[in-house]
């Protein structure tokens, strides 16, 4: 390499690594998007540089000859074509490249590509105003969480994933002298061992979180040494373009052949993600998706695949301090991004004699009743809702929240008119809420992806907890909360969901939301139900991305 | 737990982890089977032992209510019947058993289990000699290699899967305050992580290293908290019913269910290998043996499964200082145990101009003669022949050595006449070698089990190397042996074969070969080639055993 990388980015990765273990607090990249942290003009400049991609090709890129340029990005906010062009690449152009770069690639020491890989976030930095706007306009998330979640957290989740995948491939020593005693003489072996990298990796995207669940895969992929083909979901581009063109460049600088990592984006006329799939030089794939496409990627043979799929996400409500800031924290959480996040609580269990709080018991009806209020008031603050709600990705959510209405279930809350202030053409849509009995299976046992709430009662928390266990087994979850003030319940709770590998948030108020997760110290998806086999960043993550080869001779004399 | 053993084994547990890491030479149990080591009587004792147990029910197991009594063991060496019946239960029984025990077993930390395993590991100790008569008597392995083999090389892979799951297992905290700054205030969480185990283990065995291949996957499961059932083959059930039968003892001492560690032998009527591994409670199977069967073991949908198959090993001769040593080495490791191990080499690729050897070149054909020489010298050495030869394990290994030559080869070694001189009616059979041209893919590119020797001319060592690589790539490889005295020759074959996921011995001559793996030092089978998915003992091969699911509450204020 060009530039003595691994001199300046070592203790950054040594400190990720330790944050890794400690699982405290840590933060590489500032989330506060404030002028004090990133500068006085970065927002308006990040704008500025946003407005310049559209109607345009995006010619970042190093990537050769393209077949065509094609783009289908539409903003939610504003409901228009971004017109942004992207190179377009044949699904065995793409992998005969991958496979050319692999040999050079693989050939780095970890150190040097986790270091290559750690210049490219740094230059990210720069670049995070640019990529909120990018993600704002083709995801419809509110301006603080395209900051957040497609810049800072986003980086650090890849930073996360470099640090495990440098520890991993760090492990075992490159050599050692083995000497082993038969009585009259010793044996003595040279052995080496390399981390052999799997082979050409691809990532398939989601249109929601575009880089937030993209970059964990890539970058695990990338620092264990396989070539990485990232193919984004044609509406949500922009934001991971951005991020590979700068993992190229990163490259390129250093002598390296940029096609190490690539974008593939799907024409109009050919979607390419399964072509890409079934390739047989492709042997990693990382997906983040809906359930039927992720299945079939799990069933690849001959392929190692980490998925994130869907869910059904519950909260358990037994008992608590303050029936109020839980009913605020709940609408938070279901109102935040209108419910198009992976870990957003859908099925709302509470027992048919209601929940204690504070001394008392709050009846059923009323526990319904105060979460309905928190949610109604949350989305007419003008100061909050919009910042909150955001605009709706896909119109398929606005469709599935009408459809709520055919549930066997009683509305307790519609959903409302409700108008951006800024963007009067946004596609918006607010939370509505469903009480369904526990006997009504059918309805609350799938993903209703987008702002629909379903309240079920049950004969006691044992039943709701029995039904949030069992659904997350069979259909998978990403997230519970439970409010519970009981240590014997919360015990079981615990027991009982860690069964059904799911990670459970208790009696969460105030700023902290149960969709929430943070890097270095959350893992996001355990791998432990049908909601995805992937984990960001347990060792399992890295460690299947490569294989461990030993090598021997018999020592000189 | 009664003992107090965490105290007991912490230490070895502590220095097993340490040897994991160092990869120096480690051994915790001596191989030397030498009275001094084992005691005066050890050998005496053990024979007599075994003896006692022949025709006769195992009472051993702590398994209650047997529904009937089967065995269908019989020796290699004498072509018997040993007469020992084992109690058969149903899988259903099994499986409910195991589920019910479950929930005691991974309910203990882990230093619990570890502890208790070690134990069970050291009263194994004083039944070494027991389980090596055992093992000649149902494998047909030589006395040195059963005792070994079955012995204290497979405590120490047993230890070593204790030591790595252990290690994976405590690798993150327990539990962490996370404070998050806020500006204005900071937001406290308390957070927890457990290692939830998947589930009920199946562990299928072979029928030729009957605990050597059990253990790893045995223990890696019970660490990490997973009641496991243990299927061994049903031609070689008595080494791994005296390793059952030991941890049931020490659990059952510690006031734990026995059923966490099941013995299920097939009935001859009901074979049940197939009916476990599809119970829909079975979330984990290690297996051992047939690629066909193995392959279906690897397709069976939400079970995650470690396998060691068949695969096809070879010998790549390039060059070397003295090629009759070379010859000694690779006679020893054709003859050993007679070819039936899973890392005995295949195919021996030789360049049609000759090797080099001591500043000269030999041609092809005298390459291949001295090759022959030494296997003859070797079989024909009445003080090595029968200690290295052992007996064939199964009747079908014999039919395959007659049926080699209906190979399109010709034949250099026919099998000779080889009278055991203890055990007259021993089944045995030497090895057997064909010269097979480099276009005759057909004839070399599947594993003969047993052995057979295919040499086979190339145009040159690339081609040797290009072969070789693209059967271990598409038929699997466990091992590859490779002279040369040419670092940029080595440095290809390691190049190639690491990419084959293959390892390599390099130059070996005297007392060390291609077939053996060090416990604690060489990773057995790769899972990177179609050979298997399992590695002894990797990372992967613990951590895929259980889930790592977080719990979080805001702290108290």
């Amino acid at each position: 390499m060009k530039l003595n990388l691994v001199d300046k980015h070592q203790s950054t990765i040594n400190t990720a690594v330790s944050a890794l273990h400690s699982r405290a607090f840590f933060a590489h990249f500032p989330e506060n998007p404030s002028p004090d942290v990133y500068g006085e003009h970065a927002d308006k400049e990040g704008r500025e540089r946003y407005k310049a991609l559209l109607h345009n090709k995006f010619e970042e890129l190093l990537q050769q000859d393209p077949e065509q340029w094609v783009g289908q990005e539409e903003s939610p906010y504003e409901q228009q074509a971004l017109g942004v062009q992207y190179p377009y690449f044949a699904p065995e152009v793409l992998v005969a490249r991958a496979e050319e770069a692999y040999h050079q690639w693989r050939k780095l020491k970890p150190a040097d590509r986790a270091a290559l890989l750690v210049e490219s976030l740094e230059r990210l930095r720069a670049r995070f105003f640019e990529i909120a706007y990018a993600t704002m306009h083709t995801t419809g998330q509110a301006y603080m969480m395209s900051f957040q979640a497609s810049g800072p957290h986003a980086a650090d989740r890849a930073l996360e994933a470099v640090a495990a995948g440098y520890e991993e491939q760090t492990r075992f020593p490159e050599s050692v002298e083995w000497e082993k005693p038969m009585g009259k003489y010793n044996l003595k072996l040279n052995k080496t061992w390399k981390a052999v990298p799997k082979g050409v990796a691809l990532v398939i995207g989601c249109a929601t979180f575009p880089t937030w669940n993209t970059v964990p895969g890539m970058f695990a992929s990338l620092v264990t040494g396989n070539p990485v083909i990232v193919k984004p979901h044609p509406k949500a581009v922009l934001p991971i373009a951005i991020v590979v063109a700068e993992v190229q460049k990163v490259l390129q600088e250093n002598g390296l052949n940029p096609n190490i990592c690539q974008l593939a984006v799907d024409a109009d006329e050919r979607l390419i993600a399964k072509e890409l799939a079934e390739n047989p030089s492709v042997k990693l794939i990382d997906y983040t998706g809906g359930s039927e496409f992720g299945n079939y990627i799990e069933r690849l043979p001959g392929k190692v695949t980490f998925t994130e799929k869907t869910g059904v996400n519950s909260i358990i409500l037994d008992s608590m301090d303050d029936l109020d800031k839980v009913a605020q924290n709940l609408a938070f959480s279901v109102t935040l991004y209108s419910g198009q996040m992976c870990t957003a609580p859908q099925n709302f269990f509470i027992p048919e004699g209601g929940v204690k709080a504070g001394g008392g018991t709050v009846p059923y009806e009323q526990v319904v009743q105060k979460i309905s209020e928190a949610v109604t008031a949350l989305v007419n603050n003008p100061k909050a809702g919009p910042h909150i709600l955001g605009a709706i990705q896909n119109p398929a959510t606005t469709g599935r929240v009408q459809e709520a209405a055919s549930l066997k279930g009683k509305q307790v809350l519609g959903t409302g008119d409700f108008t951006h202030p800024v963007f009067a053409n946004a596609r918006t849509c607010t939370p509505v809420i469903y009480e369904v009995d526990a006997s009504e299976k059918e309805s609350y046992s799938r993903e209703l992806f987008g702002p629909i709430v379903l309240v079920i009662k049950t004969k006691d928390t044992n039943q709701s907890i029995a039904i949030a266990k069992e659904l997350a087994q069979q259909y998978g979850a990403i997230s519970c909360g439970a409010y519970t003030t009981d240590p014997a319940v919360k015990e079981q709770i615990m027991d009982e969901m860690g069964l059904a590998g799911t990670p459970v948030s208790f009696n969460l108020t105030g700023g902290i939301y149960v969709n929430q997760n943070a890097s270095f110290s959350d893992f996001h998806v355990t791998g432990g139900n049908p909601a995805g086999n992937a984990s960001f960043t347990n060792p399992e993550f890295v460690i299947k991305r490569f294989t461990w080869v030993g090598f021997r001779e018999p020592a000189a004399r």
